[in-house]
C-alpha cells in the first residue's frame, strides 16, 4: 500500500507527521513516499505541484495531505499560489467526490457557537462535487463587456456548468452513502435562477429512480445556509456543487465547533483517494507544537476504509481518538475547563498509546 | 409621495397591510397604489410582473413589497413562477445595491441559535450587488457541452461576470454607508478561484482609495460562512455580488434569531428603492393572523428614510418597535417567555399607538 505524504505548508508538516506516526503504529504493510507542495514546494521548485509531486500522487493508492498556503504567498500570480497545487490535484485526478462530515463530539459540544442542544449528537455528511462547476468551467478571463447594459466596459467572467454524467455520478455516491446512514439526501441548488442548477435538481430526481428507499428533498442553497444554522440536526447527506458545497462544508463545520477534529476525503472514480484535515495551514501557529492533529488522524482513518480496505484498521484509529478526547486530552483549540491541555506530539502519541 | 403597494403571496397580505396602516397613522401626504405581484398576479392576470404592476413600480417614488411564493407554483415554467417577479423588478428597476441589515434586537438575544454572548449587540450590514453576477449574465441554457471531459454530453450552464463600473457603484455604496458605522468594510469574493472575484477584489481595492478613513479586508467568501457563525462582531459592513450575497446574507440574518424582525431595501442610482422583510412569504402560516409585521414596518421606516427624504418619521417608527417590544408583545415565531403572545393586527396597532 503506496502513500503519498504532501505535508504542504503551515502546520502540515507537524499534524502529519502524527498522523504518519499512528499509521506506522498499525504494523501493516505501509510504503510513505513524501513530496513537496503548497508554497514549500513553490520554495522549493518555483512551482505549487511540481511534476515529480503530481505523479507520486497519481501513482500512490492514495495520498495523505497537510495543508497549503500562507499569507507570504499572497502577491504571487495566481497559478503559481500554493492553493493551485489543490485545484491541480483535483483536476489531474480526477477527485470528483468530497466528503465533509460534519461532527458535533460529545465532548466537544460546548466548543461550538450554537446552542448546546441544537448540536448535540450532531453528525451530517456533505458530499461536494469537487471537479465541475465555475471551478474549472471555460471559457474565463477578463475582456471588454461584448454585450448588457455595461457592453464596452472592462469585465471578468467565468462559466458555471455541469454535465449530465457529472451530476449522476455524485448523485450515485450521494444516494449509496445516505443508505449507509440515515437513508435522506438533501440536494442542493439554486434551480430558481440557475439553469445550471436546474439541470442539477432534474437529473439528481432522476437518479433517485435507483434508489427508492432513500428519501431526496431539494433546497435552495440559501435556505440551506439558513437552515444548517436553524435546525443542523434535520440533515443526513447534504450533496451540492462545487461552488455551493465550499461554502455550506465550511459553514457546516465550524458550527460543530470541533473544525480542529474534522477530516476530509475526495475520491475518484477508481477509488484512489486525496485525504486531508477539513481546516487550513494555520501559519499564525506553525511550527510552535500546538496544532491539534485529529483532524489529520482521522482523514487516515477514512484513508483506510474509503482507498486501503483496511475498515478494521480505521475503525482501530477512530476508537482511540475517542479514547484520548474521554481522558480529557485537548489540544489549545478545543481546550476546556477541566481537562488537560496538551501539544501535537503529546496528541499523536496519546493516540497511538490508545490504539 | 407616490409608494407602489405590492403584497403578493402567503403573509404578504397581512403584514403589509400593517405596514400601511404604521405609515397612515404618520399623517404625511402619501398616496398608496396597489398592484397584483407573485403568484397572486400570476392567477389574476396569467403572470408573476403584469406590465401594469412593473409601469407601476417604476413610476411610484418607492415600492412596498411583501413576499411572494408558494409551493403550489413550484410545477410552473420558471418564468411564470412568482420570484421571477422578484429578479424583474430588480433589472427592470435597475435596483443594484441591496442592503440588509443583521441586528440582534436586545430583546430577543435568546431567540438567537448562537450563544447569547456571540449575538449580543449584533449589528452587521450586508451589502449585495443585486443586478449583475451570474443572475442575469449572459449566455445561459441547456446544450451539448462542447468542449472538456465530458464534450458531446447534455449540459447546462450559466455566465457569472462583472464589469468594471458595476464594481464601482456597489463598493462606493458600501464604502459611504461604513462611514456612517464603524468604518470598516469586508469584501467578500473567491478571488482564489474565480477570474470574476479576482477582478472584484481588484476594483474594490481601487475605489477604496477615495476612502482613507475606511479600513477594508478583503475574505474569501467559505471563509466568511465560516467567520459569520464564529465572530459575528467582527464584521461592520460586508459588500459582496449578488450570488454570495444572497447565500450569506441568508445566513446572517437566521444567526440573529430575529429574522421576522428584519428589513431589507434595494436601491437604484436615483434613490428609487424596493422595500421588503429579509424573510419569505410563509405560506404555512398564511391568513391565521399570526404573521410578525415587524420586518415589513421596518422595512417602511427605511423607505421613509431612504427614498422619501423623511428621516424623522423613520426613526418614530423603529422608536415605536422598541417600545413594542420593551413592553413584551411577541408574536409566535419570537415568543418568549414571560412575554405577552400577540398576531399580526395587534402587533400593527400597538406600533401606531406607540408611535
Ligand atoms: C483553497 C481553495 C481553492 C479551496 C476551494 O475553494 O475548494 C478550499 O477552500 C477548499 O474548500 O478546499
Ligand atoms: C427568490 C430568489 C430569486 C431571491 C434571490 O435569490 O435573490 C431570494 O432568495 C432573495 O434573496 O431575495
Amino acid at each position: 500500500m503506496k502513500i503519498a505524504v504532501l505535508p504542504g505548508d503551515g502546520i502540515g508538516t507537524e499534524i502529519v507527521a502524527q498522523a504518519i506516526s499512528v499509521l506506522q503504529a498499525l504494523a501493516l504493510p505501509f510504503e510513505f513516499e513524501h513530496a513537496a507542495v503548497g508554497g514549500a514546494a513553490y520554495e522549493a521548485h518555483g512551482h505549487p505541484l511540481p511534476e515529480a509531486t503530481l505523479k507520486l500522487a497519481q501513482q500512490a493508492d492514495a495520498v495523505l495531505f497537510g495543508a497549503v498556503g500562507d499569507w507570504k504567498y499572497d502577491r504571487l500570480e495566481r497559478h503559481l499560489r500554493p492553493e493551485q497545487a489543490i485545484l491541480g490535484l483535483r483536476k489531474h485526478l480526477g477527485l470528483f467526490a468530497n466528503f465533509r462530515p460534519a461532527i458535533c463530539y460529545p465532548q466537544l459540544v460546548d466548543a461550538s457557537s450554537l446552542k448546546p442542544e441544537l448540536v448535540a449528537g450532531l453528525d451530517i455528511l456533505i458530499i461536494r462535487e469537487l471537479t465541475g462547476d465555475i471551478y474549472f468551467g471555460q471559457p474565463r478571463g477578463r475582456r471588454s463587456a461584448p454585450d448588457g447594459p455595461f457592453a464596452g466596459s472592462e469585465e471578468a467572467f467565468d462559466t458555471m456548468r455541469y454535465s449530465r454524467p457529472e451530476i449522476e455520478r455524485i448523485a450515485h455516491v450521494a444516494f449509496k452513502a445516505a443508505r449507509q446512514r440515515n437513508k435522506k439526501v438533501t440536494s442542493v441548488d439554486k434551480a430558481n435562477v440557475l439553469e445550471t442548477f436546474q439541470f442539477w435538481k432534474d437529473v439528481v430526481s432522476a437518479v433517485h429512480a435507483d434508489y427508492p428507499d432513500v428519501a431526496l428533498e431539494h433546497m435552495y442553497v440559501d435556505n440551506a445556509a439558513m437552515q444548517l444554522v436553524k435546525r443542523p440536526k434535520a440533515f443526513d447527506v447534504i450533496v451540492t456543487g462545487n461552488m455551493f458545497g465550499d461554502i455550506l462544508s465550511d459553514e457546516a463545520s465550524m458550527l460543530t465547533g470541533s473544525i480542529g477534529m474534522l477530516p476530509s476525503a475526495s475520491l475518484n472514480e477508481r477509488g484512489q483517494g486525496l485525504y486531508e484535515p477539513s481546516h487550513g495551514s494555520a501559519p499564525d501557529i506553525a511550527g510552535q507544537g500546538v496544532a491539534n492533529p485529529l483532524a489529520t488522524i482521522l482523514s487516515a482513518a477514512m484513508m483506510l476504509r474509503f482507498s486501503l480496505g483496511q475498515p478494521e484498521a480505521a475503525a482501530r484509529i477512530e476508537a482511540a481518538v475517542q479514547t484520548v478526547l474521554e481522558q480529557g486530552l485537548r489540544t489549545p483549540d478545543i481546550m476546556a475547563p477541566g481537562c488537560t491541555r496538551v501539544g501535537t506530539a503529546q496528541m499523536g502519541a496519546a493516540v497511538r498509546a490508545a490504539l
